[in-house]
Parts: C-alpha cells; structure tokens; sequence
C-alpha cells in the first residue's frame, strides 16, 4: 500500500462505489410505502451516489486494513460500517442545507431543492420541499444506524461501534447548534476558541476521529490506539476546514458569488476571524457593519472580500493548514504503533491529504511552531 | 391490576416521571459542551419532562408485565426501553412543530419558540430557533437510540427491539411526509384510504404498535403473540386519532383558533374528508375553495367550520371511534392468549383508553359493522 496508496484508494473507492448502488437496491424493499413515497426515495438514492470524496468510509477501511483487520473489502460487514458514515454524512447534509437555504450541493440541487422541483406547480413549494427534506433527513439518519446494526459482526464490537457512532451524531448536532449561534453573533463576541470548538465538534470528530476509531475497534484494536489514532485526527480535521475555508474563498474571489454560502449566510469561519484579527479599527468597524447587515447586498460582500484580501490572512491559514498536516504525521511518527501499522497509516493519511488538498505545499519549509496555542 | 386499572396507572406513571429526571441528571455529564449549549440541555429537559399522556411508556410497561416480565417497574433496563420511545415522540413532537410552524405544545412554547425566546434581541431570530431545534431533534433522536442501547439486556433481545424501533422510527417519517404532501394536495385528490394509511403509518405504529410490540418482546414473547398485539393496536390507534381530530375541532367550536392547527394548516385529517363526502356539490365547491386558499383567513376558516357542522360528520366520527374501541376488545377475546395475559392486557387497554379518550360512550348500543371497509 505505501508505494501506491493512488491506486489502492481507487481500488477501496470502487468497491464502496459497487456497495452504495447494492445497499440501495436491497434495502428498498424496505421503503415499499407506495407511489407517493417512491420517487423520494430514488431522489435520495440519486443523492447518496453522487460523487463525493468520500472520506469516512475511506478512513474507516484504511484505519481498519492498518490496524490488522483480515476482512477483505468486498466484505460486507466493513462495508456495512463504512456506508453507515457515509448516510450519517448525507443525513447532516440534507439537514444543513436546509438550515442554511442552499441551494446546490456537489454541483446538483440539495435535498430539498429535489423536492421543490418535484412539486413545481404548487403554492408553498418552497417549504413543502424543506419540510419533506428535514424528515428525509430523519429517517436517513435511521437508515444509518439500521446499517451499523444490521453489520455481521460480535456483539460487543458492534456495541462499542453504536456508542461511538450515537456519541459523534450527538457531538456533530452540537457543532452544528454552535455554528447557527456564533452565527448571529458580533464578530467581536466570537473568539477563535469558539471557532475551533465548533470546527471540531461540527466536522472534525464525525468526518476524521469517527471512521479512524471505528476502523480501530473493528479490527479489533485497544483503547489506546484507537485514542492515539483519534489524536492524530484533530489536526487533520482542523486542516480540512482550513482548506475548505479558502475553497470557498477562492470561488468567491473567481466569480461564483453563489458558491461561497458561508459568506453570504454571515458565518463566523475562521478565515473571517483571522482577517478580522489582522485589520486596523476602521477596517474592523467595516468588516462588522458588512457582516451585520441584515441583508447581505452585493456591495457588502464584495467589501468583506476585499476586506479578506487585505487582512493576508489568507496566506496565514494556507501555511497554517500544511503545518497541521505535517502536526499528524508528527503525532504519527511518536505514537505506539509496530512499524507495520505505522507504515500502513502513513500510506491512509497521505491519500487522504491528496483528496483533501487543496492548497499545495508552499516551498519555503514550514515552521515546527505550535498552532493556536495562544 | 384489572381491579384497579386507573391506581395502577398511576404508580406506573409516577416511577416513569421519577425516571425521566434521573435520566436528565445523568445524562448531563454527555452534553457538557459549554455554556452556549447549556440553556438548550434545560430547555430540553423542561420539554420532555411537561406533564404529558406518556401513552407509549405506560404501554410498553404494561405489555411486558401482561405478557409475563418479571422486572419490577423500577428496574432500569425496562425503563430505559419505555423512555426510549419517550424521546422518539419527543423528537417527532420538536420536528413536527417546526414543520407545521406550531407556537404551543402542552400548554407551552413549542422547542423552536423556546429558543426563538432566548435570542429576543436578534435579528431572524424566528429561523434561528426553527434551526435549532431542527438540529436539537437530531439529538434527542440519538438519545432516544442511546438509552435503548444502554439497557441491560441479553443481546438477541436488544438487537430485536433496536430492529424494530428503527423501523417504526422510519414509518413514522413516512408518515410524516405523507402528512406534508397531502396537505398540499386538493381534496378531491385525497382519498379515504390515503388519510388512513398516513394516520398509521405517522402514529398507529410509533404509539400503539410500538410500545406492546416492544414491551412483549421485552417479556420474551414469540413473534406470534407480538403479532397478535400488533392487530390490536391497529383500531386503537384509528380511534385515538379520530378523537384527536374530534378534540380539535371541540376547541375550534368554542372559541381558541390558534389552538386548532390542523385545520389552519389546510391539513387533510378524516375529518375533514368525512365531511366532504357528506356536502352537496356547492358545498363542496366552497370547502375546496377554503381549503386551497393560500392565505388561510378567519372567514375561510369560519366557513369550513360550518360545513363540518353542516356535514354531521362529527357524530359519524364519535361513533366510529367508539367502534374501533370494541374491536380491540374484540380482538383481544379471539386471540390466543393464557387466560392470565388475557386479563392482564384487558385491563391495559381500559387503561389506555381512559387516558386517550375524549368522546364517552354514545348512549345507544354500538353497531357491529367492520369499519371502514369499503
């Protein structure tokens, strides 16, 4: 795996790819609740398949091969486990895309915008289709957790599996709660304390810590090395939001004013607080005027651009998010692992920092200095 | 117990109301995630601990025990299975509230209005608090699973129960969406049927089906006899859900509009397509007229509550529901049970339907006709 970890990542993507499609074929049996339901559920189908990075069900195979589990990855057992991250992810999807009124999610209408086309020539379709995605999202929540139970594999393993997965879709909520509040706060009433918790809470932990600890236990690992695993997530979590913070920067510096919704919605990013952070008090004073209004026009979001350009922190959070990346290889390097293992989850975490990179190694060699310790 | 049905009810109730406070207490330390998030773990706790029906509980409590569960009612891995469902319908009760813009439950803010009342000095402070508790259900949804987890018992036992409250969680949501799209729907595009199968589908099987079928198999009952309590909790739920209509349409005689939101909702309930079987055609044409009204004003609504009147569909309704009443009876006696369970789950049904009924008993001897088979 560590000379090829491109191909080897095909290989998982493309089994995991064949599941999705057999798991939805199987289980609609289960979801034989007549003609007004059904096209729902080819729309959910349509959703779950569409083509994402998929890094949960990545991670969880990758953490589970790495930690010593013999099962192949046409084994449906791991599978199993590994698309039941991948329905708590599209459930927190459709959820937030109501939450946030979005209107596009990897390049296609969101849930609930499906609905709303279905329904196009009735009064209040807007929030017919926001109502049918929030239940939607309930029982794909519940399509989750059945695929977790369902899972072949010894009682016990599957009980720590199901606290581990209840305790992130509890943690995720509690990010996603923070997110709405900080929200509509003052920027100054936002620290970046508060930006990291919700980061971690949000994303982190249901996207990085979960499908690493749960690749673990299914393979059968100790306590400690499923927390030394969960430790080497955190910054990897924190780096991915980081690169998706400039993501949406970028889309909004090129043109797609429409792409870049945590801008428009006022949500308190990191990028937002680090730029806030490096202006002089009448840039600040504008900075929070833009992000009060309360309706953004185009002439406030472009002002909190240039805002952002000016700030340079831009370039701060590209350096710091390749510092974060090389803080997990560190962590790896120092943990307790057999050179196998270790080998085996150097290879997992470079074809993940390949799927999520998007701001590429910068050529001066990064600094060894603790992030955010202040 | 079949001598003193009500005071054995009413102990039952008292150590499950016990138990939801000690339930809060505990779980406490699992949502220690800051002083933002605090407020809404109080308001959560206020919410599920109003003093409510507590239908789903005191069933699944008395099936075990009238199918031969020899756990006291004190014991917790019991209690944990009866507020399992507790907090289903508590996370059905906060989403169904946001969905149909609700401001009361119990007597008392709905979730999103608590939350809405929190943030008072803010802008959009109304979709702050629908997202909130879009969110805050998804958690309660999680706890509801977590508490079934965490109940001592033997695994094949769990696994059977955790089986089936996911699969009542999703017809349920099912439901719930048959509810929204009918809604929208012209009434003469809403049959009979359809209204039936989204009263079971939403509430039949969550608060009948799901309580005796988990408390007997919680008892150790065969899938047999599961079977047969799942028949029986078939005409109970009609019957509960028609006086529920009855009883809203009581509050909207008297006086309390804002109390009846069904109605305001233009929702397609029994008793609204009953009553527009039962009109002439001029009739008709203004019910549909009211009923698909965009803007639902105080003459629309004045006007189809004549033609409920007008209809006689409300003495119809009372009637039937009292049939379905017996035919749970009925069914009970035909069914194969131990004298002993007999008894024990006669005096259940009495019990419950003390606690669900609104209409009394017609003075005239009910009919025997299977209804609702046309």
């Amino acid at each position: 795996m560590q000379d090829t970890p491109g191909s080897d990542l095909d290989f998982i993507y493309g089994q995991f790819e064949n599941f999705i499609q057999k798991f939805f074929s199987e289980r609609e049996a289960c979801y034989e609740y007549g003609e007004l339901f059904r096209p729902l559920y080819y729309d959910l189908c349509e959703f779950v398949g569409r083509k994402g990075k998929r890094i949960r069900p990545l991670l969880l195979m990758m953490s589970y091969r790495a930690l010593g589990g013999q099962k192949s990855f046409s084994d449906e057992s791991v599978l199993r486990c590994a698309i039941s991250l991948e329905l708590l992810h599209s459930f927190i999807l459709i959820h937030d895309d109501v939450i946030d009124r979005s209107e596009k999610r990897r390049g296609l209408p969101t849930f609930h915008k499906l609905v709303e086309q279905r329904l196009n020539r009735l009064d209040g379709q807007e929030r017919v289709g926001q109502n049918v995605a929030v239940v939607m999202g309930d029982m794909v929540f519940a399509m989750a957790i059945r695929a977790l139970l369902e899972a072949d594999l010894p009682a016990e393993v599957r009980d720590r599996l199901m606290g581990r997965f209840l305790g992130y879709a509890t943690d995720t909520g509690c990010g996603e709660i923070y997110d709405i509040l900080l929200g509509v706060r003052d920027i100054t009433r936002v620290s970046r304390e508060d930006i990291l918790k919700m980061y971690h809470l949000k994303t982190t932990l249901y996207t990085f810590e979960a499908p690493c600890a749960m690749g673990a236990i299914l393979a059968g690992a100790s306590e400690g090395k499923v927390k030394l695993l969960c430790e080497m997530a955190e910054p990897l979590g924190l780096a991915f939001q980081i690169q998706n913070d400039l993501l949406e920067f970028s889309h909004f510096e090129s043109d797609d004013l429409l792409l870049s919704t945590d801008i428009l919605e006022g949500k308190k990013t990191l990028l937002i607080r680090e730029a806030f952070d490096r202006l002089n008090e009448v840039d600040k004073t504008f900075m929070q005027m833009c992000l009060n209004a309360p309706v953004r026009t185009e002439s406030t979001i472009l002002k909190v651009k240039d805002l952002i350009q000016k700030s340079r922190a831009v370039a701060y959070l590209e350096q710091k998010s390749l510092e974060l990346f090389e803080e997990t290889d560190r962590k790896l390097d120092a943990a307790e692992f057999s050179e196998h293992e270790r080998q085996e989850l150097r290879g997992m975490f470079k074809a993940i920092q390949q799927q999520v990179r998007v701001v590429s190694a910068a050529p001066q060699a990064p600094k060894k200095s603790k992030i955010f310790s202040s």
